[in-house]
């Protein structure tokens, strides 16, 4: 396919770089020019503004950090078919359906070297015949496609409450931690009896971080981490559901931000959850 | 060893059953006596009183249901090895010890289907020689044994934590599930996505019985697991150190309690989570 | 002073009648044109725009519902002394004060029987030479008026702030009363303990809505409510400062939504801490 | 009436005191005996013990910090009316009314200087008769009397939701200001405003601690506030009745007494709410 790809953060390039290697024809642009070189020199070509990347593609692929970046490349989608793999609100993925009929939503899970080695897992939304079309660029960057439903949103809804999943799970540890701490159980006996327990990926890795209270670097930083509670709260609004862990992990959040800790990885919630046990 | 196992329930029949098998001489006592007749045909000796049971024996292993129970029979094992596996409070396992320096906590994570195949997770606490000691037993009935401490109301803490950590996921998928209910997402399809996110047995489990909203048989009442989140709490309470999702999930199950669900497997407060958001 | 007043809904018509009795020069404007009859009959001025209203005022008095409609007009409050008292957010009032040097923040509270009655509170912000220069239309309206800053905006979140302060008294009264039922507790006795002790027209007018479960006629409700509390939400949120109760009375305003009580007083979220034990 | 009075704290002084006023022949205990020679130089007998001070008595009252303290005095009153005025659990005076048919609640509300003006509120409750007997006891120490129900513990349980009234209270003044500080707003001015709207000594005193953040010296201290708030809980579970701001407002008092604030006034909640938002 000849695809048009827009935003070349750490989970874009990676992404961009695999639909490459799937043999796919590629423009690509980023705001900032410089990403965009690694890519030239695999065979994508540079693009200078969105218009340009997105002339005579199949289809456009944007991977931005938030709803005011998407919105801003939107018009230059406009008539092409445009698959949104950013995590943004499910009331912008609307307002992008009802102003493109070729809009499906594709958020991803997976961190930057699961997209590197194109093992994402890939939540597509939207028309049937437009979500079958674009499998050879989910094949591409990912392990696994699912379909959640026949209007593009739906997939921001799953990836919305799959990432607060985990932030669930990061408060969760941090008072049990905390809690144990306290009562003099060393946080690595308590980290190996929850791997043996739930036997899951995303415990061992998040968990190792929060017993060895190493916040830096940010796997993923606490401003976007409040930026996705945030909006699955929004979505949770429009559905008239409440969520009150949600809520109690925002203010927890907001709390690591009011701490300073803006720039630490989400996990860092944790130590929101040792100060009021009195811990440092 | 010479063993007396009190306490013959889902989990204690399958864990004295492997005693047996591993070749432990075993004396058994069960308060309605019924429940012994399938082990002494396995070669145990039926014993009329906790007393009996314990009399000339190296250990004695408690597996009851509540504080009370096994307050009720501790007169019995003063003098004796006593490996206490029941999930009982930190404070009943402190008094435990001082009245007698041979006693450790080893309470144990997994359900009774773990319990028979003697692949339990055994979480031991007290004085290293005497862990040492039991080892025998807890390799027996376990198929992993931590040592959270010297203490053995650390091993209790561990527990507590951990039932805290299943009590929390529950919930959590609730509020998804809820959610993504009224945004029209099919149960089944999130339950996917999470299985390839989160890849644990748990999430398997529990996250298809919420999905199906089977909450009947129970695996695990709620009845225990509000006693189990109570118990979290005053562990908590006596460390100092706040857990606000404990406290959430106490106030759910209590919902689920109030709502006539106290004999339902305890995620059923996914239900109370569905109800809020005005679902069935 | 020659004013313009627009938004005579429950709360504008008796804020407008207030300033015509002090002698003020009105011309006023609705978008449905027939609440304006009566104000007319009082010598008010009926104008068929905002922008017609506002021709050659002194000042300009906005009271609408929500942030939308005070959008709306504001392109004709340009160059005027505009006086906000509608609740908005505080990110609105921001821009509002970035559009005009002449604007000024001024919520109220009150009931429309306040409002009728000119004894509202007036919280104002901005310029201080401006809050000066519209005292007459403060104490035509109102019984007391607080200065909040200089910063209009600063006056909003004292606005939403008290309003959060009113939902907190409600879900802690549900909660109470919801416990009391259960122990079989008459709910007049517990209110007229609680009349005792707080000694405030707040508690027992609201008390005595949620004693006798009478929700209709909503004297404030449901979907207004929970915007209001969604607004403090969004300015702890721009303030960084974690306000866990809000968080929880959101989730049950949202809870009182779903079950279908939008348009009842907000005092109903009573009716969820209810049937979260159980009762009808 | 020939009256016993147990427990000479700061409360207990001047409801004595004000026995004394009102006639009644007395005896005294208390465990440390120094407090009680104020009351001998006014006509009370200074008794060695619970069980002498009882003798003879028509009825006796107890006034004391805990369930443990009162449960040590508890056998001295058998036979006797016992009029029991402090916070206990709602467990507790269910025990003493099954010891003893003439048990009877009386919790007070009021601080010292209430209880030493003999303007406490009582809430009592028991048999009617029993009631109606110890009307002189009541009028003697209150300015307001109810009646709960005719069930001991009822009195208890409207006791420890009151306190739970004042506990909201204190987290949600807590939460205001934090966000008002971050905004740039003065605490005073807020509470001007609250003073206006709610028109509540309550509000006006503690209200006037929280903006100064003078938690020394201790009205009530955290320590017998996370007591109340627990014990409201342990009520709430035995209704089944969730109460999740409770549940919040033990948390934060279990911070504050984390941070080592035990000892100051309850109301430093508020700096647990100030803290998450970054304030000192």
């Amino acid at each position: 396919m000849k695809l048009a790809f827009i935003g070349l953060g750490k989970m874009g390039t990676g992404m961009a770089r695999n639909l490459r290697r799937a043999g796919h024809e590629l423009a690509v642009f980023n705001r900032t020019p410089g990403k965009a070189q690694a890519l030239a020199a695999e065979g994508a070509r540079i693009a200078a503004t969105p218009e340009e990347a997105c002339r005579d593609c199949d289809a456009v692929v944007t991977m931005l950090s938030d709803d005011l970046a998407v919105e801003a490349v939107a018009p230059a989608t406009r008539g092409k078919v445009h698959i949104g793999c950013s995590t943004i609100s499910t009331a912008l993925a609307r307002r992008l359906a009802e102003g493109n009929p070729s809009y499906l939503s594709a958020p991803v899970f997976g961190r930057p070297d699961a997209a590197e080695a194109g093992k994402l897992l890939v939540v597509s939304a939207g028309l049937a015949a437009l979500v079958e079309k674009c499998r050879p660029v989910f094949d591409a960057i990912g392990r696994q496609t699912f379909v959640a439903g026949a209007e593009p949103w739906q997939a921001n809804a799953v990836k919305l409450c799959g990432n607060f999943m985990i932030a669930s799970l990061l408060e969760t540890f941090g008072e049990a931690f905390a809690t144990l701490r306290k009562a003099g159980v060393e946080p690595q006996l308590f980290l190996e009896v929850m791997n043996a327990l739930f036997d899951s990926p995303v415990y061992a890795s998040y968990g190792k971080v929060i017993a060895a209270r190493q916040f830096e670097p940010a796997g993923f930083p606490v401003k976007l981490g409040l930026k996705d509670v945030r909006l699955a709260l929004e979505t949770a609004q429009e559905c008239a559901s409440p969520m009150p862990f949600a809520s109690l992990i925002r203010d927890q959040l907001l709390a690591a931000l009011a701490a300073g800790y803006g720039d630490q990885d989400w996990s860092v919630v944790s130590r929101i959850a040792a100060r009021n046990a009195g811990l440092d």
